[in-house]
């Protein structure tokens, strides 16, 4: 069974990241979240890095201002981040858009936009959807609900 | 046999993807690639995402300026979008980066850096290791040789 | 007669729009107001562009973030396209501002203020007004009333 | 016949408005070209938007920096006037493109990309389109060169 | 008597401009204010240049979005104008401070802060100080009044 | 006799600002010009400003980066500061225009273009135009030279 | 005993800058609170850095706009000083945080996050911590809190 | 005897870093130059940060792009961070100064200017001058020298 995490800076990403938890919820797609700093709490992430490599599918981060959650989950596993930029700060967003997606060579974040919980777990189905045949059914009535919304 | 498809909009921006063929080349995944132009050519666009739906499991685009091609790619099909925005305008590619990225509710597309091509091949490939072992070994073996640097 | 399509890429632009749809009212235009995603709803967004070629003068296109709709119709039909970024984002249209106005070459997109619907509106009776000698006076008129105020 | 006027800031600008004189000369369009600044020469601005109301179909006007020039032109004519913001300062025509896109409300100005003046000759051949059966054939023309390159 | 004019594209501006009418209230500084926009009345705007010109020592502007208020006038008159960019906009003011202060060589024009009218009528003062040595004293007295607080 | 003084925060500076005393040499007015930094040499600073406040009428700033020395200069005289921000830094000046321009109330400085060095100087000369009639005059010519370009 | 100052341009500062002071109080060190604008009074900012150099081990700077307090205190004292960006004016901080960061060689500002406050106050007890072995269990404690929390 | 590290994500960043390596050099101060990739060499990092804990006074960070060496090391360790934002990304150091100085509560980076590799160091011997007498008396000759060039 495909199994995903959720994994925040603070829970006050939680009234953005709920989006995201919602659309698994939908679609019945197993998921856990977290909320673990990755400069307050870096072991914490360090574990959860390595509970995500051994049992999860893949991750989805999501953090305000200097978002380094993204990258450090990233350079701690090969499963692939998903990462949400949060608009907490002052600057809207364009701190944490910046700091998740303008990674250096070698270890990409898959990033979505500013608040972009919803797409960051439609983008998690899609991936499943690759070699989870029911999963793809989801996603394809996903597009279908839009045609004929 | 996993493949992976590469799409520009513009021929010019080779110069930047070539650094992702190259990944590709290097790690023996198959990869096509492609030319052709959102605005300029909606058609052909159409066509190229019909024929990543079948045959592909995931779609490497890049575009500058108004980099529509991701997104517009994304809205053909559910198969995995990475897109590269390009800094070819004087605006060094925040134009493209929020083009790409600020995608709306429905319809991601997973972004990565301004002229990332690298990290898009190592995202596809981190996105393909999930259902494909021999891949898995190849990102590995990335993250080993970074590390004996 | 002519007539003016407007379109949005989701319902909520309407609080923008409707100041465009207000124009064309007041002056005895000939409006019809369609929503339709470029990324939810590609294919209607196919057949409106079909039914602008045929049936329209020009269209209005309205879309926030990532706003692609207005390149997407460009891409799609002849007639003129006017576009309204929106400031739905957290980056307040910065982001629907280049997504819409920094457009390659070969498909150009007549970009407005960020929410700027009655320019929009306005914009697109200048252009009638060119071979309207009825709109041209209702160009006049509104000029005058600036004059006067 | 139809009649298009180009005017630019400064000489300089004619590096990059050539591209936009280069598509009327291909068509056979008849294009006159003026250099005349907002500020410097405000009444030979005064003028020639006379001019332009009396003897053209519509306007192309590039200017870099605070460029007022398409919004001046645009309060003295109804004739649409579609503007090329000119990248030639630090700031590489973010400025530009701010003071010419986010008109106020009643004075629109078509704006197109950052130093986009192929796209501004195209955009007014498809405005001139709309009432010249012969340029809509060069419209369509280049839509069809678009499809066979 | 020294004479000063406060003119504003949008009777709205006068929310922020009032800071400037009040000081020069304080001071007993003779103060015109006018509303007038480059936009929508033009002429209106080249008869109060010509008014400056004769019967104003220099002259406080305020514009939002793209503010071509101050450059318009200082194309049309060679006393002092002191431009004030409005955050009106959604973007807050970056259209209208770009649009004011980024004139091109030969016509200054003296940009203060956005929403800056209390500023603007100080530098006013301290202008007209180099002559008057009554207000010379006035802004010695604002500058006392800054120890003291 | 009119006096002006140029200071500017490092003589790598001088080869912006001597756009600036060329026009004042041009026109024959007497012009100083100084090397000091804000940062570096406050006290300096400190002395110019007083040597400004007694046989000076105004002074031109130019800086780079944190472009404080017109806030620093205006702080310690009520003699008008001009500003240049300078395009030194890889943010191409839109670091030192808004440390230059957003002065907080009490203390305006007035700014002109990222490295607007010339219109600096002309803005000095139409300020020394209140009360020097023949600098009036040179100021006239300047804008007749613009008609006759 | 160790000492810091905070020092802030405007008293409406203090709203974000209380949250400094209670990390020092919360810890018992001593902490003294200033009130002083670089730019209204430039005297009192000099006897200040003064007093510092004497009396404290560091500085804590508090500005908006056009921050200059930090650099005008750096200029003045060698003790170190961390400044704090305040989000007070319409660009949200962008303007104090460029005015603040970007200083020129020679004279460093320890810049933290717009509004940054708290990280201020942690900032230097981490300096602090370098020669006061019971800072440093302070500093120390912040972590395990964090840890545990 | 004060001992300082120097830690750079990429060996292309000592272009820049070697102006701070100078300073230390010049004034006898204990530098230890690392390379080493919060992203590729996460490991690597941790090793250093924990040298840096037992063995340095404090560490002077080096990153571009979304920079996220400064924060991870400043989760790792409580000697002060100061960090660098590398310009070497088409944002030209926006992104790796948000990156960097956007902290969140908790974990403070002290932030320099974008390539400002020389005011790093001499912020790390103002912070060293605390508490090593013959520092200051070095910090002191730096401002010295200042005066008199």
């Amino acid at each position: 069974m495909p199994k995903v995490a959720i994994i925040m800076g603070s829970k006050n990403d939680m009234s953005i990241m709920s989006k995201a938890k919602d659309v698994f919820d939908e679609f019945g797609i197993d998921c856990e979240v977290f909320v673990a700093s990755a400069h307050r709490t870096p072991e914490k992430v360090h574990d959860i890095a390595q509970d995500i490599s051994a049992n999860y599918d893949l991750v989805i981060s999501a953090a305000g201002m200097a978002a380094h959650l993204g990258g450090v989950l990233a350079s701690l596993t090969i499963k692939p981040v998903i990462a949400v930029p949060i608009s907490s700060s002052p600057l809207k967003g364009m701190d944490s858009l910046l700091s998740t997606v303008q990674m250096p060579p070698g270890i990409p974040v898959a990033t979505v936009a500013i608040d972009g919980a919803k797409n960051a777990a439609i983008l998690a189905m899609q991936i499943m959807a690759l070699y989870h045949p029911n999963i793809k059914e989801k996603v394809e009535s996903i597009r279908t609900a839009f045609k004929n919304a």
